[in-house]
């Protein structure tokens, strides 16, 4: 598949504006391209190379996941000094029901693979350790039809509690690679200072409104919610039940609030032990900003 | 005059919602107390004391200013960690012409005073290094009628170039003191880390639209505004003429901007060689945060 560009037209970037449900109505897109043709097939190497269109995959036992994306440039407009990238506020993170084939069950790799290389019909490339590779989907449906163009369709690389740059769109091809990837988007684009590339999700929570909201992160489940109200004591939310593995989880918190302006902050913890920083961590392209959330809001 | 607590009513707060004008149609308001019932005299101490009717001080010569004001704290919800105080985003400034009576005609200081102390009948009171008595007002009129209420009528002290604390409303008494004030509001709140009171408004831009805010500062007339595209490099815009020395001045930039999502910063700098910081300046109470300012738009 060749990259296609089309003059004039940006890539496409836009937030959710809804994150009310737990299955967000529209989803964030990040493109780096203009958008290419849809991919008819998809090359999968390794030791036994073989090239699956889309019906042969479709024909496979198919399995769902129901995954948190963020963009881990999610609430970059938060850092100071503003780093260079898109000024994501906070509606770079969606929900949404994956549904399409184990990319385990598709390849064989030989003992010296270290990472795979998944490249898009846009040109976009990024790798996965092979240690990951249990976790990701070729997906094929998206909230239980086709994958829309804007999000990848008709073949996108799902890898669930990773931030959304290893979630491949237009997915035309699987190389197992012996050396890690060292183009564009794994050494200058989506790393840290120092040069390790973006992997999970850090701990983080959304407000919703100032009684309920959203938590996850990609290092574990949600072990609490803490908020605080016009900068007093941290106190517990109640943490609902998870709903899917890779999917952020419900909190509500019960606050007695007299009239006038009012700040509500919101901190998650994570199984690893992870919380929320006050300060957002900065660094120098704007990657992982999961400091605590915060609603201002009048009564 | 007593101190007039009004049950259930909590203390009026509220940002400047359009900022367009020069003059801005609705101006911020800072209450600490419920709004009290008007003084009708003013005290002013001194060498030689006198009680002012309000009707007395409109047979004065008038002077008018425009003055534009700023809360120490206004742009506090932008720090990291979040301060306590009112969660001000950008809404706490606005600007307005000011008549009155000039402080100093009603005033004769002995040798020995070294502030004086202006006192408002809801309770207020914060005191005023006697160098800048030269500076203030005893506003009777706002904008060319009587002050409303919750901007502090009949009578107000205006003291420009300095944040809003110290243009006490509802002035009821202007006393001299021998000795610097140590009270609540002087001691305890509107200090920097370190207890130094809040001062002169810190230099700082406002982006109305991707081509065109304002700069102000309390330390001199704007010498220049720079705007950075996208993170680009920071590029001269143009400062409009002053209106008035305490007020503060338009800036407009020519820009290319193609279609897509964008951040535009702002950066004034003043005659003293003040210049607006990248990071929020930290300090416990959330004052003075005159960071750069940012707009993220879509084309």
């Amino acid at each position: 598949m060749q990259l296609v560009v089309v003059p004039g037209e940006p890539p496409l970037n836009r937030e959710a504006e809804h994150l009310e449900s737990f299955i967000t109505p529209d989803h964030f897109v990040r493109c780096h391209f203009a958008q290419p043709l849809p991919p008819s097939t998809l090359f999968v190497g390794g030791a036994h190379p073989a090239s699956w269109s889309v019906e042969s995959l479709q024909r496979l036992p198919p399995e769902t996941i129901t995954v948190t994306m963020e963009c881990a440039g999610n609430a970059r407009a938060g850092m100071s000094p503003l780093p260079p990238g898109e000024p994501w506020q906070l509606g770079a993170v969606s929900t949404a029901v994956w549904s399409g084939v184990p990319l385990q069950s598709l390849l064989s790799l030989r003992d010296d693979a270290v990472e795979i290389l998944a490249r898009g019909a846009d040109g976009f490339e990024r790798s996965l350790p092979v240690e990951e590779i249990g976790r990701a989907l070729v997906a094929l449906e998206m909230n239980g039809g086709p994958i829309p163009p804007p999000h990848g369709g008709p073949m996108r690389l799902i890898v669930p509690g990773w931030y959304g740059v290893a979630s491949v769109k237009w997915l035309e091809s699987i190389e197992a690679l012996v050396q890690p990837f060292a183009g564009h988007f794994q050494t200058e684009q989506y790393i840290y200072d120092g040069g390790a590339p973006v992997t999970t999700m850090r701990v983080r929570s959304h407000i919703l409104t100032p009684s309920r909201g959203w938590a996850w992160s990609g290092d574990g489940p949600i072990t609490a919610v803490e908020v605080s109200l016009d900068s007093g004591p941290w106190q517990a939310a109640a943490v609902g039940r998870p709903l899917s593995r890779y999917a952020w989880v419900p909190w509500q918190a019960a606050l007695e609030i007299g009239p006038g302006r009012h700040t509500l902050r919101a901190r998650a913890r994570d199984a690893a032990g992870h919380v929320q920083p006050e300060v957002p961590p900065w660094n120098r392209l704007g990657y992982g900003n999961n400091a605590v959330a915060t609603l201002i809001f009048s009564v």
